[in-house]
Order: C-alpha cells, then structure tokens, then sequence
C-alpha cells in the first residue's frame, strides 16, 4: 500500500489578497485619504481592458480613485509626464505591452519613482537585484518591490515558507525553490528577490537552469548567479517550492517529479499547474493575480505616504 | 540627352571623423588630462572584439587611455557598478548585445550617467526625445546624445544640411529625410532627434511608415509623431536627405526612386545603399563607424569635464 499523502490545502489567491485589502480598506479609512491611480490604456487589447475592470472593482472596494485613460500609444508618453506632475494623481499604471520591447522599458522609466505603483523604472529594479531594501540610504523610504514578483513573496508568506524568526534577508535560509520562467518582468526578478531573502533558487527557462543564491552561508550581500549542471528532472524532486510563470497555454508542469509536501504556486495568467498536483503537494495556490492587484493598491498607499516628502526622484530631464 | 547630373562627392565617414579627432587631441593636450574609458566585453562576439580593437587604436591616436575588461556575463553588472565608484575611469563602454532584450537596456541604466559615454541610459534618452538640452536645467551641464544618432547629426552638420545660421531646434527647418530603421538604439532616436532639429521625418521600419515632425510651423516644443499614409515609393523621390540603418546584408535603398541631387547616407554596418547612388546623389557617405567612435570620445571629454563637479546624477539606489 502506498503511504497516504496528507491532504492538500487549495488556497485560492483572493483568500490571501484578502487580508492585504483588509488592511488598505482600514488604513485608507483611518487616514481619510483621498487616493487616486491612474491607469493608461494605450493598446487595444481585450484582456488589457478586462485587467483593468477587475483593479477598478478592487480599488473601489478598498475606498481608492480610479481613473481609466484611454490614450492613443504615441500620446502615452506625454499623458504620463502629464501625471507624473498632477499632484492629485498618486500613482500611475500602464497595461502593457504598447509598442512592445525597448520602448516599452524607456516608458517604464518615464513613469516617476513617486507615482510608479507597478515598480518597473529603473531605481526600484536596480535596489530590488542589488538587494537594496531603502531608497537612497533613507529608513523613512522603504524601496518599493514590482507587484508581481512581490505578489509571490506574499504568497510564499501566507503558506509559512518564510522563517519570520529569522532576520531580514535569511528568512528563506535552507529553501530550494524552483522558478520556471526567467522573463524580465516576472521571473528574473522573483528568482532574485528570493535568493536576496535566503533562499537557493533553481530558475528555470527554455535554454537552460541557473542557479540564484547567496552562497551556502549567504555570505554574499546579494544573490549571484552560476550555471547548473542539473536537469529539471533532478531539481524538482528536490524542491520544497516551485513557482510556475509561463505565458503559455501549452504549458503544464510534470507533476509526477515533484517532491512529496513540495508547495506548488502558479502565477501565470495560464494554468501551468493541473489540479491533480493536489496528489502531491502540501499547498497549492493555483493563481495569485488577486494577490498582485492588492500589492498595487499597497504600493500605491506606500507612494501616498511619501507624497509629502517633495523627495528629488528622478528618471530624467 | 538626359540632363546632366553633377558630379556626386563620395565623404569617407574617416574624413568627418578627422575633424574631430583633431579637437579631441587638440583639448586632451591642452588639459594634460588622463582620460580613461574602460570597455567591458562580455560576451563572444567576435564583431565586438574587433570593435574593441578599433576604439582601442583610435583612443590611442586621442591619446586617450583605453581598458577592455573581459568578465563572464554574470560579473558584468557588479563590474559596471564597480567602474562607476572608481575615480580613476571616466567613461564606460559595453559591447552589447550581452543577454539581450530588457536585461540589456536595464545594464544600460545601470551605468552611472557620469561615466555613460554612450548615452543610452535613460536620463540622456528622455532629454534626447523630450527636446531637453541641459541636464537638470542646468546651463553648464549640456545632456548627452547617444553615440551612433549624434555621429549621423554630424554627417548631417558636414554635409551643410544644417542652416547654422537660423536659432538651435529650427536648423532643419524645410528639409524632408527619411530615416530607414525605427530601432530603439539608433533609428527611432535619430528620428526624435532631427524632427527636434526642425526637420520633416520620415520613420520607415518593416511594418509601416511614421511622420516625426514639429508641426508646419515649428509650433510644438518637441517633436510629434503621425501615420504616415505615403508608401516608401512616394517619399522616397520627395526626401532631401536619405539615411539607411538596416542591420541586414540583403536590404538595398532602391536608388531609382531617390530625387536628383540627394544626400544618401548609410549607418548601417551593412551595405544599405549600392555604389551607383553616385549617378544621383550629390553626396553620399557609405558608412559613419568612424565617426560614432569620435562621438565616443567627444562624450567622454565632456564627462571628464563633468567630473569635478560632483554633481549628483544617479539611476538608483
């Protein structure tokens, strides 16, 4: 007979996006803050728009301002400086992709740090890879982290994967996490935030695996990066998480390799995870888009606070 | 009898170049300055290699200190990181493409704006599309220009396609080129750049054509872009200046449809335009390498300049 695999806890992302929007439902109360986002819709695409419908009804909900600005693509970059200088704006949100590539990176960075909710220009990446954790050496001006990739480090939070009894940047000391999916905008970036708090971490992409971590006593001062000479058939076994992000239908993880009580987390709009990996896994939290749109709105009252600072953070000019 | 076309003056970009690699000699002379620029190749590419050679050779004619620093590709941003701390280097080059797409243009802002011979971080890119032309509004600090679209401002400055006489921003005024590349590292910005200069461009890439201009009257602050609903077919007999950037060996200028007496210039490391151009062109440059190298060096004086300054010019932390 074989032994008995305790039974798996599907936690759905809203669930543990709840609690976040709880507390912004009451801090934004307590503060009687008048908060507004600003999002842009520049492209023309349907599932960009219906993205946009579901942070409006959550920020409705959380007592924020939403404002959909339909603009037309060789606008956006005016429109955003535009916002970047409207003091009654306090965060700005772009659904990309608009021209797709590099130019949609140089828009990135037009958005100002100050409004940035998302987390994409420049000075954030740059603190979040160099484990940087306060803007410009400032304790009052906690760093802000992309929603994305923070999302998944909330997730990792609600299922107890972090060691909170340990300090900052160790809390995953001993974890091997798998993350298949190594893009600019999610995978890298969650690869590194998880070694810069500890962890060893298997990043996984179509060319090959890399190794993220702060090396075996973390004695470096933020993660680094060697090849692997492993498979992925040797380093799921091995895995006491794995996160998938995969932008692909086709896409499913071979749940037969996974590790027994291994937590398995997809946070690509795709189900890149079946649900029999429920015969496996100890937790499973098949989507954390939910968990995103709540790190958004928390960014977004972390900019709030900071507006009266009239701090010098620049991109240009 | 056909008219007479006259006689086409074929300009070596080296010719060009010259004039400013005089100057540059001339100022590194007067100011007994040790000027150093430090390249980093990460990656095996042997064009680069041999580019290295060549800025190597041509920094030592300036008299111009020059370092390649070979790392493996996952050192290189702890390296560019390094060489912007260290007071002895003055300008910072990186033979791209190292990993390609984002992770590259994040790279590029990673180096400090006051070592970016190149300008292609983002401070210099906004100031460069947005039509700014000081840095922090400050009269004694003149932004950058990236490298390669400042060297086709200067073929364009040698070829008195610029009336010097009318007010800076205007001094294209009445001309019509046509730019053939919309790349983000040279096409798109050298658009940006003339159409802020005054001129009437036309932005040609693989899947459409663009207007970049000022308006009739030079009434916008910045340039503007529009569709363009001409073929290649219709602008190509109305430009008075022709400027090719196609990254192919296939891709040819289709010299039959060039208006008599054109200027036709190629960027591109490949042969865009075909020797017979001279049966129309009045003046043709078959290539502006040499010149890029010189606008390397022209921006790594003037950051030397800015060196004592001390002026806080950041991408993150």
């Amino acid at each position: 007979m074989e032994p008995q695999q305790s039974e798996c806890k599907v936690i759905p992302g809203t669930k543990i996006a709840d609690k976040f929007l709880k507390e912004l439902v009451r801090d934004i109360k307590a503060t009687n803050a008048k908060v507004k986002l600003v999002s842009f819709l520049a492209n023309n695409d349907f599932a960009a728009e219906q993205y946009a419908n579901v942070t409006k009804n959550s920020c409705a909900k959380s007592g924020i301002i939403f404002e959909l600005r339909k603009v037309d693509r060789e606008q956006l970059e005016d429109s955003i400086i535009a916002a970047n200088e409207d003091d009654s704006i306090h965060g700005i949100l772009v659904y990309y992709p608009v021209f797709g590539g590099g130019h949609d990176q140089y828009l990135q960075n037009c958005v100002s740090p100050l409004k940035d909710v998302e987390g994409l220009c420049h000075l954030y990446r740059f603190n979040m890879y160099r484990n940087i954790r306060h803007i410009h050496g400032r304790k009052d001006l906690k760093s802000l982290i992309p929603c994305t990739p923070l999302a998944a480090v909330k997730v990792l939070e609600g299922c107890d994967v972090y060691d909170t009894s340990l300090p900052i940047g160790e809390q995953l000391k001993g974890k091997t996490i798998t993350v298949v999916n190594r893009s600019e905008v999610v995978g890298r970036p969650l690869a590194a935030l998880l070694a810069n708090d500890g962890a060893k971490v298997y990043s996984v992409d179509i060319n090959d695996i890399l190794i993220f971590d702060r090396g075996p006593n973390l004695e470096l001062t933020k993660y680094a990066v060697r090849d692997c000479n492993k498979k992925l058939e040797e380093i799921l076994p091995i895995s006491d998480v794995v996160i998938t992000g995969v932008p692909s239908p086709n896409y499913r993880l071979p749940i037969d390799l996974l590790k027994d009580g291994v937590i398995a987390i997809n946070f690509a709009c795709a189900k890149n995870i079946d649900d029999e990996v429920t015969k496996k896994a100890k937790i499973f939290v098949p989507a954390i888009g939910k968990v995103t749109t709540a790190m958004l709105q928390r960014n977004l009252l972390r900019l709030y606070n900071y507006r009266d600072l009239n701090y010098k953070l620049v991109n240009g000019a």
